[in-house]
């Protein structure tokens, strides 16, 4: 059975993840998780809110899935979140556009006779098909001469809309969507988020769902119709001084591989291993603020112990960013089904706080101090309201805004009409006032200005919780060497679900209450901790232990009768130790929470002969 | 200023929670969650996985929000997830018929002159009219003349169903429902449960999202569109020795108040306080399971700091138990706006699993053994297929089982033709035949039988997060005696949001880094800690950590930089010790997760002397 397979197993049979709604037959894309899957997405989503809620001490907000559709429509989704789809033209069946195209070129790569220059060519084509628009990939498709995965013609391709909807309200009269992304609510919160941290830069998060109605769900956990997602929108000003970051200095000696927009275009698959301040002085960075938070990613995934050797940060090609973003990098893990994007850096710009400052009339702008104060020429005119009020009566109001707001030509053309003494037509879309000389005033100088109000700049790390659970899942498996049927899965204590399994060594009156006191004391400090009292051998439940990825157990034997005793066995080297009973739940803490190494342990404390039954089935 | 607005005050201004969508307007029943009740929020679902999950080592999964029809259809909530909708006949607005009728007569019982009788007769139709039908409600509207809060009468009542629809997949071909409880996500994967567990009893539980079109949302976050749920579904044998719990020893002694439904009718209000024995062995609570998760739930309101005086437990009236439950008690909680249901305890019988098996096909049984095996007598008729499987076809399966499964009178009569060599007639709905004496074989005897598959019973505790974060807030909401704006809650240290805030004493380069040292300390024990480095005097400081609930405060002055010792202060108390700056951490870590209690701390530690800042605004 290949490694891959028996993965599969494991994930159903120790109940990880499941297909949702199994009994009555499935529904594509929708997945459940499992205990043995939930207790990890739980730690994941924990030790993600310390690394980054804490440490950057971010405003976390938990914002609701039913979002209107006029926010939608002002962030640019309900035009634009939409897939390229094409159909079979003789069954009806729907595709993505961009994946049967990819699929159609990774199987003419396959030929080891490609010429060279085709092969650059279609590799080309391969790593810039995502984002084409419907009149591209129409072109693509005659070029290629791809067909559907039956072999039957393509329909002309067409945009479709990736976001569920519904309406609310007892008269269903208000149609909402399900966030396709948790940012949205983010933006909403931005002006408490801005009173409550008082200055910027500061960032909110948010953990959550999110919706996308995937024409082609696939790849398990990868392509989901609902996935859970950790968002963070870090608002900044965005002068070169603003995109400063006071941490950078803490990742700059981090190295990391980095696949540029050119070394993809180039037929590259592996980028260039580089120190994070070595990227941003040759400006393939941008600023320190991206490269804090490339860096920050980075120390996450590899602290939850992903294998770092199989993570790459690979940036947008340009026709791939989304609508809002000016520059992305994905962090892509290999995973058995190729490079996967895991978490996403993107540099919103001001994009979205500008779109729903326009779009609901709010002020999204954060008033900003300049380094020095500065001294500023000023130069306006303003209406004579005692003068005009009585002349303009309603009008009076937009017609001293707009004198107000005259600048350069505008304000030396009326200047220009005053000095003739003429009348200076004003003009509006609807209709258009003449403006006597006696109905203004002008005043100019200089005065001194502490700063000004901007409209933030956004940088957002986004982080899918699912992919990388799945791709912990792949890149912790492992099996023994000894048996070919024991399967291990290397969590880091961390973030294995259940941490400690209680083993009373035989099924019997005395030593199940003696284990059961151990629990006790294990979940007073906060070690999940289950009792295994299965009349099964030993060995039996320690593969079982070993099977969903439980660091450690505890055993309870006739020797904790008699001195209070326990053994301590640990998964990856299958040594154990004996400890004083009370010391148990305080080792075991500091193991799991990183505090204490298991080498540690293993010097201070008496190797037990690894029991024979250990290999036993 | 009234408690209650300056409450609510406060949760707007310290971004406790919000309305969604403020910057375009709102929508009536969506709330978001800012970062000081997102902070309690994740803080009450862990003690909840601790309380719940892990004691009871219950199974958590985590399920999607998307639901298709099918399921909804056999779970019954298609037809009857419903309210009782009446619409103002004059402008159409819309109304929760219960909501209207209620409101009537809360209005009408405020008159004190109201003869006795009839304050009981209309107090009965208070308590009862949640539940009733439109034809119940139609006639309680003439009876009553209910009109519309503007005054108008008002339309013949009708349900309207609760679930926000939607479709799935590129053709959005499949009709799906957001998830109106958690509950159906468990029951999908009973099965997958069953074998993990592998035997009765276990429970499984989940964290998540729920989602109904409210009519009239009201009450901030007590009436609500979107929801978080956490509920258990606890599976049984539904037998008298099945539905007794091993734990229920552990909560047999507590005395909680009982509002039982006879009581209701009669008018009254409050309940009688009781031990859960004395519940149990009177009748009141019908079993065990009950009995103790109704423990399990005063307990776990009691530690999260809920004030028990203010909570009862309310049995349903039978009109109104939901249609899937057999009894119900709610927890109800009083609050400004009254009592409140804040968790329900549903005996939902089999009635779950049994509609999903009948629906599905799928087998969603357990085996049970009797506690002694038994002796059956059987008597039973089979067919002779060797002999039978030419004449039948593909008829045969089907004649085998029916012939094997005719029990009784029907198996009398077969007996019969056969004595009197005489041909049966097999009945289909679509056909019949005749089955000759010598196509069956009879046995009968006694066998030893060790158990039987059965439906399991559930019982299902369910809890709304949102309202019991409501009524947190309300029950630990004060006002200080010495100044009327300055407001406190009283938050356990395991429920407040953020645990610390280290404020260095003036804002100057020396005292920062060392308060960030302090930061680092207290992060590293996953005390989550604030800085709180603004030019404000101390006093003011303390104060908005307050205003927020935070429990302790840890100040870093010039005494810290000669002798690293640092001041802690209590939030209550307002007192302050002096700790050694290498047992800070230890000491709050300590404090925080209920190892020490503030008293403890008080005795061992120099007292300060309470700054006379702290009063100063």
């Amino acid at each position: 059975m290949s490694s891959e397979t028996l993965l599969n197993n494991v994930l159903l049979r120790r109940f990880f993840v499941v297909p949702a709604f199994e009994i009555y037959g499935g529904v594509s894309g929708l997945y459940d998780l499992g205990p043995s899957g939930v207790g990890l997405c739980n730690n994941l989503i924990s030790l993600w809110r310390r690394h980054f809620i804490e440490e950057d001490e971010l405003l976390e907000v938990s914002c609701t899935n039913l979002v209107p559709e006029k926010v939608l429509v002002s962030s640019g989704h309900v035009a634009r979140f939409a897939d390229v789809m094409v159909k079979d033209t003789t069954n009806g069946e729907c595709f993505r556009a961009d994946k049967l195209i990819e699929r159609h070129l990774e199987k003419l790569l396959l030929n080891e006779k490609l010429p060279a220059d085709e092969r650059v060519r279609l590799t080309y084509i391969l790593n810039s098909a995502d984002g084409s628009t419907p009149e591209q990939i129409k072109q693509l498709i005659l070029d290629l001469g791809v067909l559907s995965p039956s072999g039957n013609p393509l329909s002309d391709p067409f945009y479709f809309n990736l976001m569920f909807q519904t309406s609310i309200g007892p008269a269903s009269n208000m149609k909402v969507y399900l966030r396709p992304e948790t940012a949205q609510g983010i933006f909403m919160n931005f002006k408490r988020g801005l009173e409550y941290a008082k200055r910027l830069p500061f960032g909110m998060a948010q953990v959550g769902s999110a919706f996308r109605n995937e024409i082609s769900p696939r790849n398990g956990l990868i392509r989901v119709r609902e996935f859970e997602q950790c968002e963070i929108e870090y608002f900044t000003d965005g002068t070169p001084n603003g995109l400063k970051h006071p941490r950078f200095s803490s990742v700059a000696k981090l190295c990391v591989e980095l696949l540029s927009a050119e070394d993809q275009l180039a037929g590259k698959e592996r980028g260039r291993n580089m120190l994070l301040s070595e990227a941003l002085s040759t400006g393939l960075l941008r600023h320190e603020t991206m490269g804090y938070f490339l860096g920050r990613i980075y120390l996450f995934l590899k602290e939850i112990g992903l294998d770092t050797r199989r993570l790459r940060f690979r940036q947008h090609l340009p026709q791939q960013l989304a609508h809002y973003a000016s520059d992305c990098w994905d962090c892509d893990c290999l995973l058995s089904c190729g490079w996967t994007e895991i978490v996403g850096l993107a540099d919103r710009s001001a994009y979205d706080l500008k779109v729903h400052s326009e779009a609901s009339g709010a002020d999204l702008t954060a008033f900003v101090h300049y380094p020095e104060p500065r001294q500023v020429e000023y130069d306006t005119c303003s209406l004579v309201k005692r003068a005009c009020a009585s002349i303009f009566k309603k009008d009076t109001v937009r017609i001293s805004e707009a004198i107000a707001g005259l600048q350069g030509d505008r304000l030396a053309e009326l200047k220009l009409s005053v000095s003739k003494n003429e009348p200076y037509v004003l003009e509006f879309d609807d209709c258009s006032f003449e403006i006597l000389p006696s109905y203004v005033e002008f005043s100019s100088g200089s005065k001194t200005v502490h700063g000004e109000s901007i409209i933030p700049h956004v940088i957002e790390p986004s982080f899918g919780i699912g992919r990388i659970l799945y791709s912990l899942l792949e890149h912790t498996f492992h099996i023994r060497e000894e048996d070919s049927q024991r399967t291990i899965f290397r969590f880091v204590p961390q973030v294995a679900g259940i941490k400690v399994f209680v083993l009373p060594l035989m099924s019997n009156d005395q030593l199940l209450p003696v284990a059961e006191r151990f629990c006790t004391l294990l979940r007073r400090r906060n070690v999940s901790t289950r009792i295994d009292s299965s009349a099964s051998l030993i060995g039996r439940r320690y593969a079982r232990a070993d099977e969903i990825g439980t660091p450690f157990c505890v055993t309870v034997d006739y020797e904790t009768l008699e001195n209070d005793s326990v053994t301590i066995r640990e998964r990856d080297t299958m040594m154990q130790v004996r400890v004083p009973g009370n010391q148990t739940a305080h080792i075991l803490a500091d193991l799991c929470e990183g505090r204490y190494s298991w080498e540690a342990i293993r010097r201070t404390y008496l190797q037990v002969v690894s029991d024979k039954t250990e290999t036993e089935q």
